[in-house]
């Protein structure tokens, strides 16, 4: 019998830890064979444990007496606190105990520790933070969506084979279509960064479409969407602001005539639903590909549903064993210079 | 009495020449003190000028035999097309007949053209593309928009000042607040470019806000956002495809049952508002800053409407002296390295 895939959870991370995070982490294991393991201060946790009835056989806990938190130096923070939630959790993976770790936590310390304590897979020069961006037929893949500035284009040419990887293990898109993230559709535009990169994916064996101009990408354009994470950063916000500016904007227009608030009123139940496709509960965090382990990124702001979506969407990451196929990727042809 | 100012027209530019363009130049006229200068094929232009009743005193035809398409090399059509309508035209401002010249031709050879023939304003490195965004409380305006891709950050400084400029004395905004697009609020975040660009901006002058994350734009966070052409590009396409997206999404999800397909009718006078605030028509064209001259590119699908209104939004321009305002601005202080 295969043993279950044991989950770590930063029960400290995020602004609503630990109270959602335990919940959400309960909530992940009705339907889902799974153990998971809960990193953080041991009393705090059994006090939210208590208000749910579950099998206890399948949650441990980790006792973690630190916290890292979002004004802290990255690299500081993992170095000086061995025995944060974050570091712990991390070390978890590393070791074998646990599959994949989901944190609401920094990104800064999540990422540095992730790398320092899980390492890189061989040929991986940065791991990278994907993004599933809801678009107008589904979702396409953001990578990287801010991990890295200043990104060399043989990184681009990684994060490439790591979102196509991604995409069709885990969304379970048969031979994604990749697009490289430019200002124009033909090869010769863009800044240095993208035309040498056009170069590199163009060889690569990805299902490589091209480039992809910033207005395809929410008509779904392409199911990966390359960028440094300087501009995939500004996508990923931007959707975020944009979403929430048009729905305030459509409220005002709506508001603006006895006419229209009727119609709001029986359209109501549309509104919802598009709402939940931009919701980031809905979505199940953001993952860190390139270590040898998942690592995923919940929102700060994760209440339970999200720290639930984030959970399950780290079984199909350990049960397809991406990380294994990443580095087989990479090894096919000639190291990146 | 003062002359009215001249503005030069590319009448062959665009999707929808010469029809649409003669009739928003037409259009313009009206309720504004101006002449038209209108360049392309004469007997193309005599022919739609036939349609309309007009003060003929105020329309003038630069004869152009020369058309620049979208699929030429912009430095070799220039140096080639001497007799273009784009050349044409923007040399009507070079001499003083113009005060600026609107076309809904190729960027590329617009932007090349007019660097070329009126020369850039002493202190301006790179002339940089404007574009007004619509956001929850009004625009904002997006300065480079796609003009200078792999910016250094005195350009940055340089686009900051002549936003800032455009933004007062254009649109009417008094001490328009100043935002550099980043990954982060704090002054240490984002990529090499804009953590130098940063302190150049902080000491210049401007009503500087410091860095505006992505998610901010939308809702109105600074009034002049400063970017490189890349990223702000990104901004600009991803403005116009995610609000595309969401209508569409609307529309399907308010389809998906009868009160909402009631509701959407009841509606529909507050989405049509909406889909105006987004209707590149309405916004007036984008303009090129850093010339000697104002040059405005209007959307390549430009209809009549655009283009009267990007004829608009140069009234303004040459009223306020904008290039003398920039130019002045500019010599305060050292200049960039």
């Amino acid at each position: 019998m295969k043993e279950p895939a044991s989950i770590a959870i930063d029960a400290m991370g995020g602004d609503n830890a630990p109270g959602e995070i335990v919940k959400g982490a309960i909530d992940a294991l009705k339907g889902n064979d799974i153990k998971i393991l809960l990193a953080g201060k041991e009393h705090a946790i059994r006090e939210e444990l208590e208000k749910y009835s579950y099998d206890a056989g399948r949650v441990a806990i980790i006792d973690a007496s630190e916290v890292i938190t979002n004004d802290e130096a990255p690299a500081t923070a993992i170095r000086q606190k061995k025995n944060s939630s974050v570091a712990l959790g991390l070390l978890a993976v590393k070791e074998g105990r646990a599959s994949s770790f989901v944190s609401a936590g920094p990104t800064g310390a999540i990422l540095t520790g992730a790398t320092v304590i899980i390492g890189r897979i061989k040929g991986i020069e940065r791991p990278a933070l994907g993004a599933l961006l809801p678009n107008a037929k589904g979702f396409s893949f953001l990578i990287d969506s801010g991990a890295n500035v200043d990104s060399k284009p043989s990184y681009l040419l990684q994060f490439a084979k790591m979102g196509s990887i991604y995409m069709e293990n885990v969304v379970g898109i048969q031979n994604p279509r990749v697009g490289l993230l430019n200002i124009g559709a033909e090869k010769e535009k863009g800044n240095a960064l993208v035309k040498e990169a056009y170069e590199l994916i163009e060889r690569s064996g990805v299902n490589f479409i091209g480039n992809i101009e910033a207005r395809d990408v929410p008509m779904g354009g392409a199911d990966v969407v390359v960028a440094d994470g300087f501009a995939g950063n500004v996508v990923l916000k931007h959707t975020e602001g944009l979403a929430k500016a048009l729905m305030m904007m459509i409220k005002k227009e709506l508001m603006s005539s006895f006419a229209s608030k009727i119609g709001a009123a029986l359209a109501s139940g549309a509104f919802k639903n598009l709402r939940k496709s931009f919701d980031y509960t809905e979505i199940g965090g953001a993952p860190f590909l390139g270590l040898k382990g998942l690592v995923v990124k919940a929102h700060g702001e994760s209440n339970a549903r999200a720290i639930e979506m984030a959970v399950r969407s780290c079984i199909s990451f350990s049960e397809k064993e991406l990380a294994r196929r990443i580095e087989e990727s990479l090894s096919i042809e000639a190291p990146p210079k």
